[in-house]
């Protein structure tokens, strides 16, 4: 079959381990990443790359002919609009009717340099709404960036563990926090990353009902829209819909990213949902930091406006042009990505098969979805010394400590960047690696 | 001629303004240009804009074909390293070398999502960078913007006016400043938005050796890069360069947009100059903020990534093709610009020779060059009156005083949106209402 032997040389890669001074079991995505180039390079090798969180998915020409468009008619010396342009806030608002089954007005549907951005903001509004309440809780694990966020604002942070925290005594453990009066926010991602275990309608009513009471606002990262393959969500105006804590309280901030759903991550554009309710409150505590008392208004004029001044015009046009043709039922974004759920279907069966185990393998008893990310384990070993020695046999990730879940013996794959093809090969170093250990 | 005749119906008028509710002396630029919009629609008339700063020159070309190119190449669905595309980074520094003669390694010069990103994340840094620092200076009048983020970092401001503050008094009066020990950064613009005042070598000099001596950081705001037509430029490698605090302290943090020297406003990128012993420099009070307590690394992945993630990836190409050109000479970026210098002379004769008179009309001595913005008075009103009766008469700008300003009498004029064949009408409206007054 021509594969590549495993393991590499271990004396090498030993080497340039050392060199680097970073420990693999506490590396960063982006460290790991720059070690595993370093021992591609230096020893001709190529690695089955799972470190990673990108698309390996091209973006649709819809979106790249419409921002073309856009460029050609002269807006680039435009300021665009800080609260986005009304085609794209026009076309959200159907998107969300369509594959989510709510109704939103447009002007409470403003993009975003990215989650990041809608996240950034969301999370600096919901830490200054009321005084005293500056404190996120995360429902871990969760995307590591969202905790330096929240540092940033100069925030306490909590979190609970979906790991042994799922149904009732999840809800029980939010309540409990809620109830302190320290918590602002709570935010959260379903699909989660890295684990892949999904909220149940259930829990998100839970989590919606506990948000209305003690008026704490739900921050629902959907970086994962419609990714949850067990399910089809891609048709529009027909159920199933995209879950969402919005069908059950009136004081949340969805965001939708266009970097996995469609491969969009080049251009840096999210839209950021915020309930009608939530964008015409008033608090005295937001006019100190964000010159408004007004919270749709500190948003847009408090937020986007001193942060960015809105979003670059043309990457507008092609969000836009993407949500309406999945609106029109022209474009499909759930056959598209569903390419994932292959390759994550192949490659657990690679592991599973080899003595692997799965960290989060349980949905509330429903088995695990295969989707972008999922966990393993290997047993004997805790996740910082199964990566050193899965990097011998030409495998990379990230530990699961990294991303603030308490399994301390895991590890987090990610299946964009590994090809169909390249599964054998996956399967060919696993094999090697359970026999030799 | 074919004038509008004017005033306009000024029933008509106060019924707009009253429904607004907006008092038009304090209107921030948003809500004039809201207003004015009004008008226009309503009664069927055209004014002569002056109320808002936005680029009125289309981008040049080189910019978007670069950026159609790199969304053909596929670039969309790739996140961009947050510190910049190594071929805009170099491209910048080439840049600098070329217009500012100053070195600066290329991993020093960081795109952001518009200078506004660049001036948020300065400040943020600039505030907790040692202890009890956190008060911003800003040298005004200036950008209100500027001060809203101050706002949102939760820092406070203090500021000293350049119409009675200039040489040796300027430096006298910072200096005071600094020695409270309070002050983790100054902030300007020169050329000044709105006086258009430009800060002498002598005094850039001064500032920088009080940065120095008691390590305040200096955020630059070179909004209209090379936009003093006193003198030129544009010539690549060859004098007179770009003044710029950076010859004078290791404490800067440079910004330089390309909203108005290219015109490039819809695309949200400019680039932020980090000294490099600013950046290479440790303190432990970031840590706590940022994730790590290196200033550079700070700014990037403290910054840069749990805010936007990067800059949109296109345009980061099509900045590189504008800087590449400049350095290249092959394309002349203060020829281009230098069309608001005509404007400018134009516009003013048109004032003063009807009664106005420039508020900040004396640079150190020298005349007030002619660019982007200008100041006015008209005898025996302050600015809100002025601006009060003005709107009747078909022009629009806005107060001095939303700009920090302690000039209650002035308005500030913006000449971007103001063609030179509409001069000969803004004169006649300005000649009626001097009559008239």
């Amino acid at each position: 079959m021509g594969f590549q032997s495993v393991p590499f040389d271990k004396k090498s890669i030993d080497d340039i381990l050392e060199k680097s001074g970073i420990p693999l079991g506490t590396a960063s995505i982006r460290e790991m990443n720059r070690i595993i180039n370093t021992i591609e390079k230096q020893l001709n090798v190529r690695y089955i790359r799972m470190e990673f969180g990108i698309p390996g998915l091209p973006v649709n020409p819809i979106a790249i002919e419409a921002e073309i468009e856009a460029l050609r008619n002269n807006l680039a010396h435009i300021y665009p609009p800080f609260d986005g342009i009304p085609l794209l806030k026009e076309a959200t608002k159907d998107f969300i009717k369509a594959f989510m089954n709510f109704d939103v007005p447009s002007h409470c549907c403003v993009p975003t340099n990215g989650s990041m951005q809608g996240g950034f903001i969301s999370m600096g509004l919901a830490g200054r709404r009321f005084p005293e309440r500056d404190t996120i809780l995360f429902l871990d694990p969760g995307f590591p960036v969202n905790k330096l966020q929240c540092k940033v604002w100069g925030y306490g942070n909590d979190s609970i563990d979906l790991y042994d925290h799922r149904g009732d005594k999840l809800l029980k453990a939010v309540e409990e926090r809620f109830a302190t009066g320290k918590i602002g926010g709570i935010m959260y991602n379903s699909p989660n990353n890295p684990s892949w275990v999904v909220l149940k309608e259930y829990e998100l009513e839970g989590i919606g009902k506990l948000c209305s009471r003690y008026r704490v606002m739900a921050i629902e990262d959907l970086a994962y829209f419609g990714m949850d393959f067990r399910h089809d969500y891609g048709i529009p105006h027909q159920p199933p819909y995209q879950p969402t804590v919005a069908h059950y309280t009136d004081q949340y901030i969805v965001l939708i990213s266009s970097s996995k759903m469609f491969s969009y991550a080049g251009q840096r554009i999210a839209m950021a949902i915020i309930s009608p309710n939530l964008f015409n409150e008033t608090s005295k505590n937001l006019l100190t930091y964000f010159g408004t008392d007004n919270l749709g208004h500190a948003f847009v004029h408090g937020g986007m406006y001193p942060m960015t001044s809105g979003v670059s015009h043309s990457s507008q046009y092609g969000l836009a042009a993407l949500l309406r043709a999945s609106v029109n039922g022209q474009y499909k974004f759930t056959d598209f990505v569903r390419e994932y759920e292959r390759r994550a279907k192949g490659m657990k069966k690679a592991f599973l098969n080899n003595g692997f185990t799965l960290v989060y393998d349980n949905d509330l008893g429903e088995p695990l979805a295969d989707g972008f990310y999922f966990t393993v384990a290997y047993p004997g070993r805790d996740g910082c010394r199964l990566l050193e020695e899965l990097v011998y046999y030409g495998v990379s990730a990230i530990s699961l400590v990294t991303t603030g879940s308490s399994r301390t013996e895991g590890i987090r794959a990610c299946v964009s960047l590994t090809k169909m093809e390249d599964i054998p090969e996956l399967t060919y170093r696993l094999e090697t690696f359970h026999h030799e250990h």
